[in-house]
């Protein structure tokens, strides 16, 4: 059956998102520096090869035990599930291609048709909660996996429900002081990980936990 | 010059001790279950050789590289600074020869004379601030290194004036929930680290942060 995972960038002090970060700051980056923050933290990921090759961002790239990780963890995926904050970013942020090529389900009360973009990405708006979300992101990965990408609200949710596999956190030496907590809001009983892997780099702590 | 360093355990969701554990409840473990989600958190250090031999709990336990870090994490501290609710903690807890054996530096309002335990320990009760403690800590660490011990609230405190060199986490993959945040509360510009060392174990990611 498939595994429901996360697979996130976090900063040191356990947030997944600067204070600012925000789609009203968009255009300014500068605004409580979210812009220098998150970059920092997700640099790991912008410098490796598959990561640009599926922006579109030209050739070159790291290459290495981390590329391959990042690539296996997009290739497992059969449906990603997202908030609606994360969605609205990414729609003013994606190349038309939008880089997932699968279908994502989309956790709003906003009413709309699915949004498909070329390269067999195509965005659909559940409006009945995050257990239809899943339900639906199942029938459609098929035998590959389901990503719960974010936000952290997203993933609080699909942790209280008890749902997550596997969590894997790419954990970047960078200090954001305040922003999006990742860990916050969970209920008893809080689920329970064993460490499944740890790969270092000098940018961020790749580590891997699996459901007890 | 001594270096100025913190070594804790932390559960993967960025607590240093669960809700509930506090020293009115010292005689009940189980409320809110505070003592199993510490005891494991702490596994890690529980069945280490050194930690037996140091709290007289007689011989055997691991051995090995973690061992070692123990056992040099002991031995480079030449004074320590903690706050007035861990050492209250402490000091119902440890044995009479407590396992320090050194000076140590308790940040508090009360007014009392130092506390002389055989075996080299005496705690000293600082009431004029954590610069204060510092200084005092130096004074007496000579060429050794001055450990920030805890709680929370302290270990802030000393990130928020910029002298933690070096952050060394126990990071357990225990869930909380709730408890005593070890990041929080921290002011800009927050304190900058790189990763020094990553060391992998089933019950612990030791990792070692050193400041930019």
């Amino acid at each position: 059956m498939s595994k429901v995972f996360v697979n996130i960038g976090l900063s040191l002090d356990g947030y997944m998102a600067p204070e600012g970060m925000a789609i009203e700051n968009w255009d300014r980056p500068d605004y409580k520096d979210w812009g220098a923050k998150w970059g920092a933290m997700m640099s790991w990921v912008l410098k490796l090869q598959y990561f640009r090759e599926n922006l579109k961002f030209g050739p070159g790239g790291e290459t290495g035990q981390v590329n391959d990780m990042f690539r296996y963890t997009m290739e497992r995926s059969g449906a990603s599930i997202m908030g609606k904050r994360m969605f609205e970013q990414g729609e003013i942020s994606w190349p038309e291609e939008a880089p997932f090529h699968t279908p994502l389900y989309v956790l709003t009360h906003e009413k709309r048709e699915p949004w498909v973009r070329p390269g067999g990405t195509t965005f659909y708006f559940v409006n009945d909660g995050p257990e239809s979300a899943l339900e639906q992101a199942r029938e459609s990965a098929g035998d590959r996996d389901i990503r719960i990408s974010g936000g952290a609200n997203v993933i609080q949710q699909y942790l209280n429900l008890g749902v997550i596999d596997e969590l894997e956190i790419a954990q970047a030496p960078v200090m954001f002081g305040r922003g999006q907590r990742l860990f916050d809001n969970l209920r008893e009983p809080v689920p329970q990980f064993r460490i499944d892997k740890v790969v270092d780099s000098p940018t961020a702590t790749h580590l891997r936990y699996v459901r007890e």
